[in-house]
């Protein structure tokens, strides 16, 4: 077990892969909340880059060295070798650590480790350079972080963990692991896929013709923008949501074949419908993440019970129920808690206070 | 046939649709050329309004009127109407007036309109919004604006609208339109259809599992930025070229399907190659369109008979010269002429030099 922190004690972090979002993660807790930093990484040139950079604090020999004492522990490997990383921060943490990874699919590492110090996690910045030399510390600002709480995650330590990464600028946003990989399919592993044909297909064709890409403006350069993203990355992402994205290529496919059917139809209608519901949901879509409003606080009294604040957390991100912050104070005697919620707009705060009351727990406003 | 132009008067032009492009070419040309613009709008409210706000000088009752007396006519109406508005501008506009047109695909206009007077033209530019409120003088400032002369077109009528277009900011480009129909197709009509099937399954898959759009960063919203485009304008587009858009769809969801079948059989390396097969398109199709150097000037001697120009300049396009300036001076007696080209890098001159000399033409440097 770790040793408590006394006060005045910075708060000990422990990332595994000092890369992009592992380095960006230390330098954002260093700068923000003088954290102390111990680090590893399967390449020990990139670790020794990582503390001649002044991201890490100690240098670690293993995973399980890294985790020894930290409080939280951030693993920032690529997806394939999640599953091993993870177990070994999991052995080598104390037991009142929070495990988190920054991993792009959710399902496969949520399955495989159960235990309540780990949270999935997914920070939705920095896709597109990768290594240390682009590390930051306000890569995560304003960005949405998700993470995948389950029935069986403490309580305090995602509590932990979401002070955490708010604290390090991200919004952190929790969403279950299913859900998770269906939206990064549609919102990025699909456009990706998208880019990578656009991209191959107009090489095609300008080769064929002679031409040169001519300067479009932003529409192709947009559309390309993410194409062929380094595949070290990518190629671990398809494969660790295949299922999910080659259902989708298949809805794609489908309404693509339907597409080239109205094209063949000549019908000027039913391309302008079909164009016009495009244009509706590009609406709709842009208008939902624009929503918001003024902040309303919550307190909801709670029982400190495992799973409860994932529950809660869960329930109010599939109402679409805006939390701008939260923050779990316990009893002293841990037998329940109070969370405190901050809802961006009356509109949500209102849905929120509903669903709360609705499973029986005391809500009041602040 | 029109009057000639006294030195010292200003050039006249006739916009045909005083929309976002006319009404942008109507501002340019005033501000940049000091020209004299007659308008002609099939809306009396457009035409009022673009009256207003300085944009014409004089509004006309018919294409024809406002065609009459100009040196140059801009056809500046939706794709559908263009067949009809550029026979109106054809009959009403004098012997030695050039006719141009600005619709997103070419064949169809330059098929039904072989007159040495009508040059067809696309400048890319200003796509995202309509109307002659967002009208401005500086939209096609180095922007590519294609031409697509043929075998018919007056050269004299060539380098006056090459000339012109030039004067307004832009970057004339000729290509034939076959060409042009298929590269558009592929860098934008394409991305048009593919940010419509991505904003619209991930607007389904989003409300299936009650989520918002995340704030995902900049690729999803890149990637559908165009989605939902003006139907008034796109569904023309779409038709117009639906031949070859059908063909391209199809070899589109021929890789979606490889794509699909490379997830199925979950090999990394079949992933990898794909993906970095992409990155390499991306890669060559940025730097062939950076591609560029100091100007060197070209000087040939032409005979100065019908199309010569057309084909010099698109043969030029073909081979990937980079033709930054042109400029025709016809020999008094109009026998023959001099082009000057104004060439991007030593290596597009020389093969410029090489294709030209091969033409039998006599060709200089300056």
């Amino acid at each position: 077990m770790g040793r408590a922190r006394a006060p005045g004690q910075p708060v000990r972090i422990a990332v595994i892969g000092v890369g992009l979002i592992g380095g960006s993660v230390a330098l954002a807790a260093r700068e923000r909340l003088n954290a102390s930093i111990s680090g590893f990484d399967s390449s020990p040139e990139s670790l020794q880059k990582a503390a001649e950079r002044g991201v890490v604090d100690r240098r670690s020999a293993s995973v399980e060295e890294a985790c020894s004492d930290a409080e939280a522990v951030f693993v920032a490997v690529p997806v394939g070798a999640l599953d091993v990383v993870i177990g070994q921060a999991l052995s080598g943490a104390p037991r009142d650590c929070v495990i988190s990874d920054v991993g792009s699919t959710k399902r496969e590492v949520v399955a495989a480790h159960r235990d309540p110090r780990f949270i999935g996690g997914h920070p939705l910045a920095g896709a597109e350079t990768a290594g240390i030399e682009h590390a930051r510390a306000d890569l995560f600002e304003a960005a949405t972080w998700y993470l995948t709480p389950t029935a069986d995650s403490s309580g305090l330590l995602y509590d932990r963990l979401y002070r955490l990464l708010h604290d390090l600028g991200a919004r952190p946003t929790a969403i279950d692991a299913d859900t998770h990989d269906a939206v990064l399919a549609a919102v990025s592993h699909l456009p990706h896929v998208f880019a990578n044909v656009l991209v191959t297909q107009a090489a095609q064709i300008l080769k064929d013709k002679q031409e040169r890409l001519p300067a479009t403006g932003p529409s192709f350069r947009d559309a390309t923008r993410v194409a062929g993203a380094p595949s070290a990355v990518w190629t671990d992402i398809y494969l660790s949501n295949r299922d999910v994205l080659i259902e989708q290529l298949e809805q794609t496919i489908e309404r693509l074949t339907g597409v080239r059917q109205a094209l063949q139809a000549a019908d000027p209608a039913q391309i302008a419908n079909w164009n016009d519901a495009a244009a509706e949901d590009r609406r709709r879509l842009l208008e939902a993440e624009l929503a918001g409003g003024p902040l309303v606080e919550l307190r909801v009294s709670v029982p400190n019970r495992p799973g409860v604040i994932a529950e809660l957390a869960l329930e109010l991100g599939r109402a679409g129920v805006n939390i701008n912050d939260m923050a779990l104070y316990p009893t002293p005697d841990m037998s329940e808690g109070v969370v405190a919620l901050w809802l961006s707009g009356e509109d949500s705060a209102q849905r929120a206070e509903r669903l709360v009351a609705a499973r029986g727990f005391h809500v009041a406003r602040v």
